[in-house]
């Protein structure tokens, strides 16, 4: 057989264990970002691939990793790692999906495994407790959760349960153009593009205005285009409100979005992919609030819950939503499970048909770390934010873009007059990525470039935010500005 | 920090390892499927979180999978595992997958993993030689491979870079409601789901005929359904011919197809997921006959090509076409590396944003078993196909159900006049499964109940089949037929 036996991988599994425990620990010494430019990967790489096994598969994996990987790679789990949202993928994950990866279980359908889909839906009743969903979200209440791999696929599959609700002849006639949808312009891409893929075109995406002065959608705003729409005969079919933009951090208000939307029967879909885990803590319990009114809630495991990409969590008001707009049931995939009625069939709740166990990696961290520790963790990230908000505001020639939100700060560089100055806020955080310590990445707020902080790395401590400050201010003086 | 030390997880690790080596060595002792009812798992877990970290969660999840997972799992990496198509997660794999979650990368875009696009990009190339795919269908010949999750999220994006093409408005006014696609009714579900999804209903998927005698689509009933729809003012944006349908392993074939469908400029996308592996071997070459003709192609990394799930090949013939219909780049995603347009940025390949590092765990299948290992392996399997279906044939009581499709064997228990005996074929199914030693799956054949034997798991030995033989036998003579 092709396949190494047992034996044999026990001893390379105990060697690439050591070496992730070896990366690991020398990451502080990396530069977060690599030097490096297209093509120079695949110039050291065979073009032809082996006709032959390879004799220590270990030994070779290792020094791919050690050659090739590690010196062209962005460092995700580094503790200077600020840029883009952190995707932790934390050596607590990694136990369960080793688990995961050796029961090799394809959860499809209840009956193809079912450990997995009922760890999942134990785990997803369970967070939403523990996040203060309310019960209506839960298996026991009569709604229920799963693991999606992304936010964008939770936006997508919102978006589909919304057109069925809206109109049962969907799954048959498809849409008709009069849809609408309604999010704003510093919602994230992914419902953009859910809307595209869902052959809803451009055109059906409402932006709508931030209330003045803040980067939060209106609901007044909401409300008007709402009637206009509908009085023009649109039909809006779902409300996108965010509790934490990628941009900047701005929190849409769920509860007088979820009013407004309710008159015209949109599906209500929250998309806190990175800041609804924060909800674990009771002070940021107020992030939710609303959501109780919301027909699906979406936050990331792979982001600040720590879990290796990819899981999201998922929830929805109403158990049978995803499956009567997703399910379609060929003989080869009938069973009696199914039929009895009395199972979660998870490939009914997203788009592809198979999935992985990633209920072992949730299960990992949340035992691993106790709900305690995450909030603790969260906290201390929520607080090195303040902190650095707190050098920003006071330092002369810096500023925030936005108030800090949780773990979030955005700040630019600006003149004397205190204008922003694009010019030297994009070449400082070149320079401090260029330096090393720190990875950063930007946005735009208000047509002026910005700098996002992003703290979340379950390694990052006082100290990394120290050297980023340094940076940032070293960087500052040598742009000029 | 709630995440664990790295020499904590080295530890940790270790276990994991161990278990799973354990876990592969026990599994021929174990029933394949489980003996559970729906809640039995549920019933075995705390509802609460745990508030607390595990002082030592190696252990808390070994007991897990020990006492939960394993008595409730049908496992999918047994020996005697021949229902569905396989879905192999090869100790191999498992060494890429170790090493994939230790780097943490998240491979939106070149930027963001330049290891991982690129690796990935040499990998799909070499494969597309490998497998005799064109040049075309490489980033060297203007095309190009990616790694989706899976072959359904293949056809889905397949088909949302048909309908760009076909409509260059698509983008921004949605889908019209002429635009219609091709499949037989033996094609995959997951086509039916990527009609559904893109917005088009049911009635844009048309139903060609098979050539008579046969489960393939007939290229000269497609011909005229492309003519008459065109001809009523239909657009036909998509041809979905399949080589190794799920059902009986049916090939439509694939030429004439294409032809036909480019009469009309419709997308031609060839779901090989499952079969189209086997072209590794040049005697099974002729299985992508007239794939020079289509512009994407589809196989599973996860079945017959030894890879732990999620990843599916799909090569295009125009590494613009899935950019151009899936890209939307808000401000957050801008980087010099995009802008130099030298690099790719697998983001716009697929719906969801992010994505892991796959390209490792294909890497250490590939270099671990050799092409020459994979193709041994994959002749094994079809030569124990050939050797059952032999034994069906000459076996009263047994027949075929249609000719078997290189590793997939389908059959059906017959009565003395040699008609199909539903009744007592599924009683059969169900008493193999009941037995333990073996796992069957089942299908429709002309109306009738037909039991499926897909063999494809690296473990597999000529010895499981003579076990899966004697039950079936034995199942057959209880049953009475």
């Amino acid at each position: 057989m092709p396949d190494l036996e047992p034996d044999e991988f026990r001893r390379q599994g105990h060697q690439l264990v050591d070496w992730v425990a070896q990366y690991r620990t020398s990451l502080p010494s990396l530069h977060v970002q690599p030097n490096v430019s297209p093509g120079s990967v695949k110039a050291q790489l065979p073009r032809e691939l082996p006709e032959q096994p390879s004799q220590a598969l270990g030994d070779d994996l290792v020094a791919l990793l050690n050659d090739v990987v590690v010196p062209s790679s962005l460092h995700w789990q580094h503790p200077g790692f600020f840029g883009y949202f952190p995707a932790n993928a934390s050596l607590l994950s990694l136990l369960g999906d080793i688990a995961s990866g050796g029961i090799g279980a394809q959860g499809m359908l209840w009956s193809s495994s079912p450990a997995g889909t009922e760890i999942e839906q134990v785990l997803l009743d369970g967070l939403a407790d523990a996040l203060g969903l309310g019960r209506e979200f839960t298996f026991a209440g009569g709604g229920g959760g799963s693991l999606q791999d992304s936010a964008s696929s939770a936006s997508l599959v919102a978006l589909l349960a919304a057109l069925q609700r809206s109109n049962p002849d969907w799954r048959e006639h498809g849409v008709d153009g009069t849809e609408t949808v309604y999010a704003t312009a510093e919602t994230h891409s992914s419902l953009a593009k859910a809307v595209r893929v869902a052959g809803l075109g451009a055109r059906a995406l409402r932006i709508v205005p931030f209330t003045q002065g803040t980067l939060s959608m209106s609901a007044d705003a909401l409300a008007d285009m709402l009637a206009k729409d509908a009085a023009a005969g649109k039909r809006p079919v779902m409300v996108c409100p965010t509790v934490g933009t990628t941009g900047t951090g701005a929190i849409d208000p769920v509860r007088d979005v979820a009013l407004a939307a309710r008159e015209y029967e949109a599906w209500v879909h929250v998309d806190a992919a990175w800041a609804g885990v924060a909800a674990l803590c009771p002070e940021f319990r107020w992030l939710l609030d609303g959501a109780d009114l919301a027909d699906s809630f979406c936050t990331d495991a792979h982001k600040w819950f720590y879990t290796a990409f990819d899981a999201s969590f998922m929830w929805v008001r109403d158990a049978r939503a995803l499956p009567t707009a997703l399910s379609i049931t060929p003989e080869y995939l009938r069973n009696a499970a199914t039929e009895s009625g009395e199972v979660i069939d998870y490939r009914d709740w997203q788009v592809p048909l198979g999935r992985r166990m990633r209920a072992l990696k949730i299960w990992s961290v949340v035992h691993g770390a106790g709900l305690e520790g995450l909030r603790e963790s969260i906290r201390g990230h929520v607080a090195m934010a303040d902190s650095l908000a707190g050098r920003i505001e006071s330092e002369p020639g810096f500023a925030l873009a936005t108030p800090p939100s949780l773990a979030l700060v955005c700040l630019y560089l600006v003149d004397r007059d205190g204008r922003p100055n694009d010019a030297a806020t994009k070449a400082a955080m070149e320079a401090v990525n260029a330096e090393g310590h720190s990875f950063l990445t930007h946005t735009s707020v208000n047509g002026h470039f910005a700098i996002r902080v992003a703290i979340g790395t379950p390694t990052t401590l006082p100290d990394h935010i120290d050297t980023l400050w340094d940076s940032l201010r070293k960087a500052a003086r040598q742009s000029g500005a």
